[in-house]
């Protein structure tokens, strides 16, 4: 490494000369191989925007200029840029590292953090707005992905740019994909922009800038050589194209990793008195074969090896949730031809590639587009097929609307898994899924359901999929518990919990994952302090077992609630509404995150430390409350005691 | 009348001779005049698709065919032509009558309701999938305004089609208005269409089509009196259409009121092999002068004077808290240039009326785009613009992740104003506002606001000005207390409650229009039953006022909470939270709607009545609470008596 490492910010960028860019590109490259494949991260966005982002490093200037990332998971090479390579990146999406997406408070050059995918052309078109208003001159520059068209949003906002500014530069990022491949027809239509260019006169002022700049008579030439080297590399069908119906001038495709072209493009760009997208071809995981043979596996990675590209996993562990559900879905709609699965361009992420490599006539993918997602599924469900939105947790936050107004209101029999409910520990507060008890317990009829393991998972779809109505499961990332699965789901009475310990000191009522935690402290504080404490699966966090619950209330001297989500309004909350409806008033401790946004981090376990939810935190908020509480006679109608996990 | 009171069904629509047709069509609009001139209701909307409605059912069979109606409040045509007719029409959008808007419940031609723009693509889409699935054959027609293309739903469902099916007839009804007039690029497009058609080749089967109809020939000349009858009634522009990119065909423009081209053109769109769009014209208020002359007015309104139009309005009472917000905003928005009005195609319905006609430079109108709102403002507010953005409180459903994601996860400083929080009785289950407390609460750093009456409104806005994060104030529709108003503004504590009439029996924490309610409980309990209760005005949802909380629950025998918001999870909740993270035994009575979805009805009361909320119901429900709660001895630290209004 010559060059990166003396990089301190755009200023260095500027700095170098045309010869050193494409030994920085290389170095870059090599950097983020290195420190992807020791930390995962999304390696195959980054590799693709190499050569672009420092065109933009060249031609603006951060923080001054703004810089929109939609997603902002292709924002490594920025952050490398802008005075960020060193220990903190080697660090990347781990405690103590940087954030894996832009972060208003990582850095000054990173005016817009993002890790949902449509928000970058809206936002911009804020700040542009703002600037004409402050009477500035900072030039504002919005980078999209092709796939970010496929999202209602970045429509939304096109719609507005010609009322609301003259100055904005687009960069359209297109590299054919989403996560998965894109889909759709703006996707086709890119495609035939790029494979069927149709060769319109130019502008005469574009024709007049290029006269000015080195090698703009190349590009004036349509020279042969050029024409291959960028694969029809000018369109120039401006007055034709979807973008000039919104009003911006378009101007593209061009070769995304030519860094002289990329030069003089982003020039002509950043001097247009008009909005204006430049149509940039990049190719996720250029210069990395391994990514370049599986984009979707390198999209977003788990640690790897830099030389064969092959994961570096542990021994072999349980399945993840995601491959439990994606193929008991296949099962599922194996046996009924009405049930459907649909995802947001989350094949991989949620495990319906199963679902479309088996049965792709009941698979949908309608593109980054959560809102058409549970609106296609609700006019699914008024004509007799099941659907199943797969969707991960904070995504789901997208469609809110659709699932009150148009699923629930009229009642119509759809399933939702929940993927990602909890923690995405390296993502960070973009990613995890912590909020949606507490967005789903105030809508009439939703069945709001977490397994404690994966044979409950598969128990609980077959519950929501016979369900008449509207059921959410929700369940975490990654590896399950590793429980013997049965040979046939069954399904669960509605709102019916489990028991699963016997005490009546205390009585734990867990949901999902925490059942564990709950065991094990149960256990602990058994065996240490000499209290009963009883455990229960709540499976449900709406309707939650009341019967039960009251019972338990009735004859310990504290209930607990331990839930993978925010405190606020979540599942102990909704205990507490039921204690309080039914006039008890036995003291309850609700154990879950705090009611902040909580940030990236190595593991669950860590994140969990720091906010006050470590076994030994919760172990002493239990102690100090059964301390507090006031003393109970003990009931004699003690539930008998129920073994875990052998109990199953 | 002679045809209208004998349509039983669509059948009897298609045996009606042509020369009927101009008849039946004047008689729907006396009908239409008359009923919104009683019971209010979307007259506009609804005189502009008389013909089309019309024609839909003549060339379309529902049941087994199925139309879906964007936002649907201009569905009023399609229930007086299926059997709806009469007594219950006649009560439209009160109590007993018929719903506003479509409704799956109200009839099996109703295949899906709505009430929130922008839906009807995408389940379209899923009923059209869902048919190919089933192997069945019906038609699937979508009715979407030209507004609706400016919602970012819309354009998810537009790219999905081709994957989708082949099958889907999407009528583009186009009369230039969401509500207001309509913004953005893609309504410059459609103008462009309409005034400078490009007359392309017309597609060979179209030509043999209107070959084989009575009158294509006529269409086939392109004759001039044609042309002037429909304003240049044929685009042609195919190749090049903006919905040609999304590969729909495109046929249009055409004049929406001549009842035989449409003929003409629905046989051809229903016989078309691909999914295609038929951009009809239409004049929002067709045959009534008034609604012609103030279409903003007359999108939906209260009751009127058929002859004059003029407003039906009883003696002056109070201003709506609209109008206050609308004013206030002004005001603020004068002495600050930082700060600006957003609304999503609402400049009427939330008072952002006069910001448009007084400071126009600090006004918003982005078209019916609600998540393009909320992000336009995050990014206004990264550049030192303080943006409020007035929404309906059901219409931030759609925001709902840019809230989270965007403006509370970047702590960026933004105030909302949640307009028609708590019922909005006419329109029913898809408009009143009762959620949004409990979805709010969960997210971190929300300061959630509600007025007692509307001197405390325009504090509220000043407390939300001044607060450098995420405010947001919600208020009821229509008209506010009467109280004085201040000269100036007061910005309030953050998390202060005002504690109103002092009680040591029960205290009532009371939101919004229900700190009212509470003065008239507690003055006929202490009356009728000789208790001690008191009144706080909650004023915060969240933060709630721990401390105060605390101490009265201490004192208290009983704790009621009120708010015109759902129980589960609401502000009541909050104060159970509050109590249980105190360890604060005290029994609470939390007083608000029910866990279901509120019908419409012809005013708040009724519906309160109807849902347990009468001032009996409630009365009753504290009473019982208040003899089942334990005795507890009295602090001596009663706070002092304030009087109630005129404590201020």
């Amino acid at each position: 490494m010559q060059i990166l490492p003396n990089i301190k910010g755009p200023d260095d960028v500027k700095a170098l000369a045309p010869e050193q860019l494409p030994i920085l590109a290389e170095e870059i490259r090599e950097e983020i191989i290195h420190v992807t494949s020791e930390n995962g991260g999304h390696i195959g966005p980054n590799l693709g925007v190499v050569e672009l982002t420092i065109a933009l490093h060249r031609h603006f200037s951060t923080p001054k200029d703004r810089f929109v990332f939609d997603v902002s998971h292709q924002g490594y090479v920025h952050k490398l840029l802008t005075g960020r390579y060193g220990e903190k990146f080697r660090k990347i999406r781990s405690t103590g590292g940087l954030s894996g997406f832009l972060n208003r408070e990582e850095s000054e050059h990173d005016c817009y953090g993002a890790g949902h995918a449509g928000t970058a052309l809206s936002a911009a078109l804020g700040m542009a707005t703002a600037r004409d208003l402050n009477g500035t001159d900072e030039h504002v520059v919005a980078l999209v992905g092709d796939a970010a068209l496929t999202c209602g949003i970045t429509m939304e906002a096109l719609n507005n740019i010609r009322s609301s500014t003259k100055r904005l530069v687009v960069i359209l990022n297109d590299n054919k994909w989403s996560i998965a491949p894109n889909v759709g027809a703006i996707s086709n239509y890119l495609n035939e922009l790029i494979t069927n260019p149709v060769y319109n006169r130019l502008h005469q002022d574009f024709e007049e800038f290029l006269e000015g700049v080195p090698g703009g008579d190349r590009l004036k030439k349509f020279g042969s050589k050029v024409k291959q080297e960028t694969k029809d590399f000018f369109s120039g069908d401006y007055e034709s194209s979807l973008f000039e119906k919104y009003g911006l001038r378009y101007i593209g495709p061009i070769d995304g990793h030519d860094q002289k072209l990329l030069d003089q493009y982003m020039e002509f760009a950043k001097k247009s008195e008009d909005p204006v997208i430049l149509h940039v071809l990049t190719t996720k995981g250029k210069g990395f074969e391994a990514a370049l043979g599986d984009p979707e596996k390198f999209h977003g990675t788990s640690p790897f090896c830099k030389t064969s590209g092959k994961s570096k996993s542990g021994k072999p562990g349980p399945s993840n949730y995601q491959d439990v559900m994606g193929r008991a879905l296949v099962d599922f709609c194996k046996k009924d031809k009405r049930i459907v699965g649909i995802t947001g361009a989350m094949p991989s992420g949620t495990g319906l590639k199963y679902l479309r490599d088996e049965l792709p006539e009941q698979y949908f993918d309608v593109g980054i587009a959560e809102e058409h997602a549970v609106l296609f599924a609700a006019g699914l469900a008024t004509s007799g097929i099941k659907p199943v939105v797969t969707i991960y947790s904070t995504f789901l936050q997208r469609a809110y609307d659709c699932i009150i107004h148009d699923v629930s209101l009229q009642d119509l029999d759809v399933m939702f898994c929940m993927d990602r409910a909890g923690l995405s520990p390296n993502d960070g507060a973009t990613h995890h899924g912590l909020f949606d008890i507490s967005y789903l317990r105030c809508v009439p009829r939703a069945v709001i359901m977490q397994p404690k393991d994966e044979d409950e998972l598969v128990d609980m779809m077959k519950t929501g999929l016979e369900h008449k109505g509207q059921s959410f499961i929700r369940y975490p990332r990654g590896a399950s518990v590793g429980v013997q699965m049965k040979d046939d789901a069954e399904a669960i009475e509605i709102g019916k919990a489990e028991p699963l310990r016997d005490g009546d000191d205390i009585i734990i009522w867990a949901l999902g994952p925490m059942v564990q935690d709950a065991f094990k402290l149960a256990n602990k504080i058994g065996a240490e302090q000499g209290l009963h404490v009883g455990v229960v699966n709540a499976r449900f966090a709406k309707p939650i077992d009341s019967k039960l619950l009251i019972e338990n209330a009735k004859k310990a001297r504290l209930i607990v609630t331990m839930e993978d989500h925010v405190v606020t309004g979540g599942f102990g909350t909704g205990c507490l509404e039921v204690l309080q409806e039914n006039n008890v008033q036995t003291p309850v401790v609700r154990l879950g995150w705090p009611d902040r946004f909580v940030d990236h981090g190595s593991s669950g376990t860590e994140l969990r430390a720091a906010n006050g939810l470590s076994p030994q935190d919760m172990e002493k908020n239990i102690l100090d409350a059964y301390r507090d509480a006031e003393p109970k006679a003990i009931a004699a109608d003690t539930t008998p005691v129920l073994g875990y996990p052998s109990g199953k």
